[in-house]
């Protein structure tokens, strides 16, 4: 690890709360459609509509709005009131404007980072969003800049890497989701650490175990400091 | 201009056709609520939602599509029916697999200047929207990266130098607008060059004439290599 460079951060559930607040719409968003389906039918749909928009769309709060537009749409086979439309762009904004917490021990360990290595937040969310949510963090003094990748497999992080003008032996990822933040990371040579987050959307699941020289694992993220020294 | 390391080119009718192909989604749209409005109070009702949405879903196709959404929802006093936003949304699935049509000169230009400096693209749309344009354009390869930016102010300017590790007289940005391309560049040392696009957005419109030391206007992009020779 004495070549490291960058150490880039995932921001959503691994530097503030995220996935509970998608959470907490989707249930809002399975109350609204109720009277069509069971709660798990609906959630069911959505993250099928969800799954199949993310080609077009990619990631963050606007393709989520849309794509509970559609779910409402075919969930009530067109007959849903546009009220209810209304009431679900209503819900999207909201998202917009949550508080940001900060995960416990992420502050301390950015302070005792900075100045010491490159540091960078790479996230796939909105790019307004994740600059609103890391400014009102008040995190942004840390970061020499966001990295906001479209996806994050193998093939984004080797673009990263080559803009980041590093070797992957020099790149370390921290992040919650083994599959977007570690796997890929590993697979081109780079350095991951995993600090989970208790709520871990359906599309970042994997069912596997990671062992592996480049990677650790750690409940949370002020242990990434013993590592590094 | 000989300290010049860094050539950012807008990407959206800078290098390819765009604004175009939002001007034909909206006038369907305006089609589709023809029987609520006149053509022009759709289109300036649709402005105001736009606007109004800029600082929650910034640029780009899915801030777009939401803000058609909710304008035939105001337009129509929540009469719409539901087959209309259906529609809506086609249409901005749409515009997210228009052809890439290269601007005149482009590749050439392109060609000409790959490897005398840094090229990168430098634009305000959505970043996955942006990554399949410039792939299906086959201009990627002439790109060290893309730089999506949530706005083009001078703030934003002023961050992507810092992550360019660059300072302000070794940047150059080309591009159709005055209002984001040449003008925040221009005020904070940058260099700016204008190349007009037949079609301009509404919000990217200025009244007064530039008259700078580090800005140039040309009809067609190939006679940057004149200027940089």
């Amino acid at each position: 690890m004495k070549n490291l460079k960058v150490i880039a951060f995932d921001a959503d559930d691994t530097l503030f709360i995220n996935e509970t607040y998608f959470a907490e719409t989707e249930e809002k968003f399975c109350a609204l459609m109720g009277d069509y389906l069971s709660k798990q039918g609906i959630s069911q749909q959505l993250f099928k509509v969800e799954i199949d928009n993310l080609k077009i769309y990619g990631y963050g709060i606007k393709g989520y709005i849309l794509s509970m537009i559609e779910a409402a749409m075919s969930i009530s086979n067109n007959t849903i009131p546009i009220e209810i439309i209304e009431k679900i762009i209503q819900y999207g904004k909201e998202l917009t404007e949550k508080p940001i917490v900060l995960l416990e021990g992420v502050e301390e360990t950015l302070e005792a980072l900075h100045g010491k290595y490159k540091l960078v937040v790479a996230t796939k969310g909105d790019l307004l969003d994740q600059r609103r949510k890391l400014h009102n963090s008040g995190l942004g003094r840390y970061f020499h800049h966001i990295e906001v990748m479209s996806d994050k497999q193998q093939v984004d992080y080797s673009d990263l890497i080559k803009r980041l003008e590093i070797t992957p032996g020099e790149f370390l990822m921290i992040g919650n989701s083994l599959k977007s933040d570690v796997l890929p990371v590993l697979e081109i040579g780079g350095f991951a650490i995993h600090i989970p987050f208790h709520t871990t959307w359906a599309h970042e699941k994997i069912d596997h175990k990671i062992v592996h020289e480049n990677f650790k694992n750690y409940d949370k993220i002020s242990a990434v400091l013993n590592f590094l020294d």
